[in-house]
């Protein structure tokens, strides 16, 4: 069947496309089901809605995010059909119903996710199959290989560092790290994902500087002016399945497991590392505990020996936010800091220095017990700050100061000490209070745990970019106490 | 912030506002996010889609569901406003770590649902979650309350019998049964759902014949002309939680037993009924097993006693379709059949008759194993045919002859006894060949399991509206092979 594109200029962040109410009816399409539409040798499968008013018969009105993917234009003639149902709708409910899923059945769930067959719906069965029933190794494997071959490879050369930690914990080390790493002549393509249970990803964060979306051939050369980069995965289509699932899981802040080491392991495979540091805090405000965190470690060692990885995880009690921002802007302002080698900002500071020391000795590049020391050198050398510079200048941006949102409410303290800041609910909050869409919101920290502080003294700030969330985050604040006093 | 109404038109199967680009980004917010529109007193939460070429930058596109319920028209001035993050996520997220929940939170969780404060993907967590965790006695009373506070009652007065069948054997006993029960003047206000997990559903199949979408006020009159309805529970707005539910699990087939209970028990505590048959098929090509039938007919004694209706189920062993047809058009097809007792249609007659014995007997019509008898009665003098005949006239509409879907393939037998007609297979082959959506597609069933036939002699034919759905049901005919010789 052959319609005529209507370019609607509206976008509903999935690919949708209006019929005409006649037309669907006469080819008996209902609202909701799928449609593939097909132009040359390109092919996307579509949700439908149904117009009326707005339309002719023989047009078909499609959101932005199929016009810009085929490449549209007004008035282009494109075929439809009916998509059927995808098979592997039948083995999402197998694995919901506690069975194991083979290499060509997760095959086929991954690339229809990629191919955008399955509704976020749909998605969430997946996850919550895999979060219900859990999977073999042998499962993540496929999974891992699945969202590798279903995406780009960046096909680099030579001795390939990375490094990845399970999220949680709020505080930028990862521009640090990288800056110092690739200063020492690493080659450090990092590409990260966007925040999913923290209220910001490297990759929002980094944002705020400079562009984080680019495609492989431009990302080549900004690899080869710099050694490094520190850009989203997402525009890459490096592991795409990966950013379609995680889009799902974020609604509800869930990350099973199984999910969790195939999506970071097949980022690393698709960017060829060599070398890479897994870091897993644990404990009470942590992601995980200490014996997950053992289990990690095991699966993790299992599956980079079968992808060739050298791979060493580093476990570490965690317990509260180890800068004093949390959101995109306010993080961003701590990794300055830290680079700029002039506010202090103790805690961070040290915990990249760390990370990267032991990328050094991973790699040969610094004996056992060494590592720490040569990062520290560069950082203070300035030659990190240097390579910053660079990795932003050549992320088309610059390095400028922000202001965080327009609405803000101080907290103060209440007692003499503060015994406890809650990760979680600290997160939660900067999350109610607009991050990580709102790049400028969240909480800033004044004051750390352990801490003496003179009763009523400020705290901490929370910024929002409406009066809505900055009540709903007061409120939130109040409900939960993420800071607890001695 | 006030907006200005658009009426584009558009139907998405969901509430979705189109927001002028600039506007989102001014306001912060993002595609996909939830907001509220509000005018005097109704106000509904709605998914963001941005546009921008047809929009003015103080105009706001409403998807017809919306326009509908809150009466919108053209020009009129609503106002917007960020729907915070719905806490029920956090429940939903509870019971999907395995924990219990109480009154409150259920009723919350629910009334977000009616609400539609939560998109189609997280629904899909939480029907996820009650299948993973399951529910205790306690829990399941609660979201019958929940279910049935959310909607609108009866609130008839009488001798009120209703029925049900747990799903998944093809075949309406439904609209014979209250076309007998009535006529011997019993009280049977019947509202059915759509199709869950087999082609058609009792209001599908109705639908073919009258309207089964009224709200109360005209259903009462049609109750007090007739006695009787059959008619679709979801336009009446009575336990709506249930048919947004139900539209998710769909998608998967999935029907977890808590939610099935709780779903059942609420439709017949809404109408007020005080005896409630109950039938459970088992067997291999049931829904459930014997063992799991036992386990169903035990919750529903508590749960029925809980609120006061005196119930029965009816344990049976069922192995393949009761009817000829599978698929609205072509099983109403047998309804008349056996009404007008015409042709025969043996095992939908003796299903039907023993289904009315035995609500008569329930409720005191007929002593004890003299109910079928009775049944029989009614139906061979006519009286049921013509109380059918009322039912459909007072439904605004008129029984005539319908012809199945345009395209179809017949398909001959390979051998002279048929050992088996998988149930489950070929509901997969109707819902493949387009049902229940398409009422006049399905399968028509020549022979049953059984029958001596000739070699190559037709045993049933496959019906579809469209070249690319009959192609995928032969092909799924061909490698499930529903039918098994002997």
């Amino acid at each position: 069947m052959k319609l005529k594109v209507k370019t609607l200029k509206f976008s509903a962040g999935r690919p949708v496309a209006i019929l005409h109410k006649k037309f669907a009816e006469n080819s008996s399409i209902h609202v909701d089901e799928r449609i593939f539409i097909e132009k040359g040798k390109n092919k996307i499968a579509a949700i439908v809605d149904v117009g009326k008013s707005f339309l002719d018969e023989n047009e078909i009105a499609l959101s932005s995010e199929i016009i810009i993917l085929m490449k549209l234009k007004q008035g282009d003639n494109v075929n439809v059909e009916i998509a059927p149902k995808p098979e592997s709708l039948m083995l999402i409910q197998k694995k919901l119903f506690g069975k194991k899923l083979n290499e060509k059945e997760i095959n086929l769930i991954i690339s229809d996710i990629v191919k955008n067959k399955l509704t976020e719906a749909e998605i969430a069965y997946f996850i919550s199959a895999i979060y219900k029933s859990g999977m073999v190794m042998k499962e993540i494997m496929h999974m891992t290989k699945a969202i590798v071959n279903t995406g780009n490879k960046l096909n680099l050369k030579g001795k390939i560092v990375d490094k990845h930690s399970i999220g949680g914990i709020p505080g930028r080390t990862t521009p640090i790290v990288v800056s110092i790493c690739s200063a020492a002549g690493l080659l450090m393509p990092k590409t990260s994902s966007r925040a999913i249970t923290s209220p910001s990803g490297t990759a929002d964060a980094m944002e705020v500087l400079c562009r984080v979306d680019f495609n492989v051939s431009e990302l080549k050369k900004i690899i080869k002016k710099t050694n490094a980069c520190i850009v989203w995965g997402g525009s890459l289509n490096i592991a795409p399945a990966d950013d379609k699932i995680i889009h799902v899981e974020k609604l509800l802040n869930l990350d099973p497991k199984p999910q969790l080491i195939a999506s970071i392991m097949a980022k690393k495979i698709s960017v060829n590392a060599k070398y890479l540091l897994i870091e897993i805090p644990y404990g009470k405000n942590a992601k995980v505990s200490k014996r997950q965190a053992k289990v990690l470690e095991k699966d993790f060692k299992i599956l980079a020996k079968n992808f060739g990885i050298k791979v060493k995880c580093f476990l570490n009690k965690s317990n509260e936010p180890i800068g004093n921002g949390v959101g995109p802007v306010l993080e961003i302002f701590d990794v300055i800091k830290v680079l700029k080698r002039k506010d202090k900002c103790y805690k961070l500071e040290d915990k990249s220095l760390e990370l990267s020391g032991k990328i050094f000795e991973l790699c040969g590049k610094a004996k056992k017990g060494k590592g720490k020391e040569m990062a520290r050198r560069i950082l203070d050398s300035g030659a990190a700050f240097k390579k910053f510079r660079e990795i932003v200048k050549a992320q088309k941006g610059k390095i400028r100061e922000y202001k965080p949102a327009k609405y803000k409410k101080d907290i103060y303290a209440e007692n003499k000490t503060i015994k406890e800041i809650k990760t979680k609910e600290i997160n939660n909050l900067a999350r109610t209070a607009g991050c990580p869409l709102d790049k400028r919101a969240g909480v800033y920290l004044y004051k750390h745990a352990g801490d003496k502080i003179k009763k009523r003294e400020k705290i901490l700030t929370i910024y929002a970019e409406s009066k809505i969330e900055l009540r709903e985050a007061v409120k939130y604040y109040r409900k939960v106490k993420p800071v607890r006093f001695k």
